[in-house]
């Protein structure tokens, strides 16, 4: 560019980005990357593997669900002949990915995946039109045991839990909170109603706006008798711990098969989370949790902050008896959870929650050569990286108040100057950059002591 | 979905995805994770930091320098009254990022970058429409000392060896080569040759069609006198080792300033390569390497496999004198490199160069329950998971046969069956599934001298 005598006068672009598109500044990139690293290292640590798929997919393939609200939203044009979609989540390319690779699957098929994903949504605060999500499913083939609904409630308290350990997240107390729609949809049943997702939709606000507003809701506009949803409501309410509250629904004596199905696999569920080590404070059977707008069949989950249930779910799913009927005759149930990062990051952030102090760049050691070290001082930090130790050469001219400050701005936890003197004895001071403190060490072991 | 009564009827979408577009299977998968982690913790162990840019930018600054083919491949598409393009490499994004950032970064600005890129390319073999490249570029505020490039080498260095050690992938030796453009330039302008982008690119073949043929290119249509092109493809020829090919290069006592600054800058890169560890095997001088068509100024790297060097470059990149000269008036020297890592894999898949032997589901024990401890067994899987072996419970019914078969074809290393002896005595066989061996444990601990 240097080369071409026009480039004085080139015309400036403005840069930037669209509107409810992010993207990081290094500090909190760090945050982030470090989210992700977590997560992903969690689902690993339960065996998932890993699947990626394409970002954009055929129109007509991806969207031969959809209609309505996600229709409207997707990033769908034209190149050439193609009819292109970009995907709005994960797991409807998971389903047209097991259909179509079905014979070459081995099942249960335990997958994670961890991506982008896109949504033409009106830019408001924390909603984002590119946004992580970070997905775990199971895929029987045919068939999928119930325990698996237990494991994804333990995948979940690893995968927060480890996050709360890291020292960059403080989000405080978390609960995972489980529901079962078929018995939800089996108690509707027996009280002789039919209209289900307009209830279920309407007990989801129980939260927001109180018992009175629902039942106001119930007996007017979703058309249930007062009888009924009183019954519905005092069903909802039900609390206690996930055993009591089993035990209280036992005592209903509800004479509904797929009520006693799903009161069931609830038993089996909450009677396995025990033994997975889960915390006991951090599970809990929460009847009023619906998601009534997806397509679960069974176990719900909803994942909320004690500290902050504003934030609302930071970690939803379930069970569904069909992953994938709109591409293959196989039956394929599965059961999966999503983290919608993008969202919980910024919300993370937004409440303060994010330790920007906990965090820093990969670097642990920055060595500072003098002009007549450098070629010995890159040998040193080959050395200790070789030691597993991540480290950094200031390789720029300048003041060294001005390398001491890139230091600091960066987070790196210690710097090494590197003089002449240091070369000739081989031992050089570490100084940690928080404490001001110093050692004189040689070697990457040396170094390891104080290394945190 | 079950719920309703239409579904059996429901039409089946043939599931695919689109030409120039992939997906793995899972053991492919597994490694194309593994190779995706190696790259990152080698960046890291460097200090690079992640940077995360969106994939959809606006397309009149996304494109504000680009035209010709590049333009043409750009998946560009129009959303409501937003003309947007998808990211066709990460480096204008990388500049976009920096001039938008400028005031709020730390330079030098060393950042990875790991991520999809789009070209509406014709689809062929090995090139894909959707792929992964793997950056890094270390950025200057002003200036950046030379001595960076030569900590390139090293990365690239660093990153193929321990791909090369991973297990996974069986390449072979690489040898990363350099060139210097300011170098090159400097001796087109001594020999008063101003076309010098069209000889770069005639230069650029001489190892695929021969010195005679680019003899004739340069004579011919490129316009070079004889005894011009004979010194210029003289110049290119000259081989040994670094330190030779530099002496070489000085004896030539060129009267050119520009060739003098490059000769230089090759001179303090390679005198500082050998103190980075980088074994001298995998070092070269290429004076054959121009990367015509890049926009280059100094410095610039092609990475090949010895043992199969018709797979071109496998990591490639340069020094240039202004980033981000679109977006800023500040100016913002560079140097980075890329790995195509989707052509990569691709590409080593090809010749047979990936070890599936070498690669397994993050599983390190699958622990098969029997009907009465499923519950037991989850208990045992997560203490192992809490001591850090990643670890998963079959929970389906099922044979015995069909429940090995699973940890066979996933590659698990190790079987545990939980039977109702286990669960009183505590103590459980551990199988090698490669071997057959059987080890009887109780804990982590002792798994862990087993386990590879």
């Amino acid at each position: 560019m240097s080369e071409n005598p026009e480039s004085t006068q080139r015309n400036i672009t403005e840069p930037s980005i669209m509107s409810g598109f992010v993207e990081l500044l290094p500090k909190e990139q760090m945050i982030m990357t470090r989210m992700t690293d977590i997560i992903k290292n969690t689902f690993e640590s339960y065996g998932f593997i890993p699947l990626d798929t394409p970002v954009l997919e055929k129109a007509d393939v991806l969207l031969a669900k959809s209609g309505g609200e996600t229709a409207k939203q997707v990033y769908r044009f034209q190149k050439g002949d193609s009819d292109i979609a970009m995907r709005f989540d994960l797991t409807v390319p998971l389903a047209r990915y097991v259909a179509q690779h079905y014979g070459e699957l081995t099942f249960p098929f335990r997958r994670y995946h961890i991506g982008k994903v896109y949504r033409g949504e009106k830019p408001q605060k924390g909603r984002f039109r590119e946004f992580y999500q970070c997905d775990i499913d199971i895929i029987g083939n045919g068939r999928l045991g119930i325990v698996n609904d237990a494991e994804i409630v333990s995948v979940i308290y690893s995968a927060f839990s480890a996050l709360g350990q890291s020292g960059i997240v403080n989000m405080g107390d978390f609960v995972i909170m489980i529901n079962n729609r078929r018995l939800m949809n089996g108690y509707f049943e027996y009280l002789g109603i039919d209209n289900t997702v307009e209830v279920l939709r309407s007990i989801d606000k129980i939260d927001k706006t109180g018992r009175e507003s629902v039942r106001k809701e119930l007996t007017g506009p979703v058309g249930i008798p007062e009888d009924k949803a009183d019954s519905i409501l005092d069903l909802i309410e039900i609390s206690g711990s996930p055993k009591e509250t089993v035990q209280r629904l036992k005592e209903m004596n509800i004479e509904n098969d797929t009520f006693r199905q799903g009161l069931s696999e609830l038993e089996t569920v909450c009677g396995n989370i025990e033994f997975l080590g889960v915390d006991s404070d951090h599970f809990a059977v929460n009847l009023k949790i619906a998601r009534g707008l997806d397509y679960y069949t069974g176990t719900v989950y909803e994942t909320v902050l004690k500290d902050h249930p504003q934030l609302g779910s930071i970690c939803s799913g379930g069970r569904y008896d069909e992953l994938a009927s709109n591409y293959t005759k196989q039956s394929l149930p599965g059961v999966g959870i999503s983290i919608g990062l993008s969202r919980l990051f910024y919300q993370l952030n937004e409440i303060g929650a994010l330790d920007f102090g906990g965090v820093s760049t990969p670097t642990k050691i920055l060595f500072i050569p003098m002009a007549d070290t450098v070629s010995y001082t890159l040998g040193k930090a080959a050395e200790f990286r070789r030691a597993g130790i991540a480290s950094e050469v200031y390789l720029n001219d300048g003041k060294m108040s001005k390398k001491m400050s890139y230091a600091d701005k960066l987070g790196i936890p210690y710097v090494a100057v590197i003089g002449s003197d240091e070369t000739q004895s081989g031992r050089f001071r570490l100084k940690n950059m928080a404490t001001g403190e110093q050692v004189e060490i040689s070697c990457p072991d040396e170094a390891k002591k104080y290394l945190t």
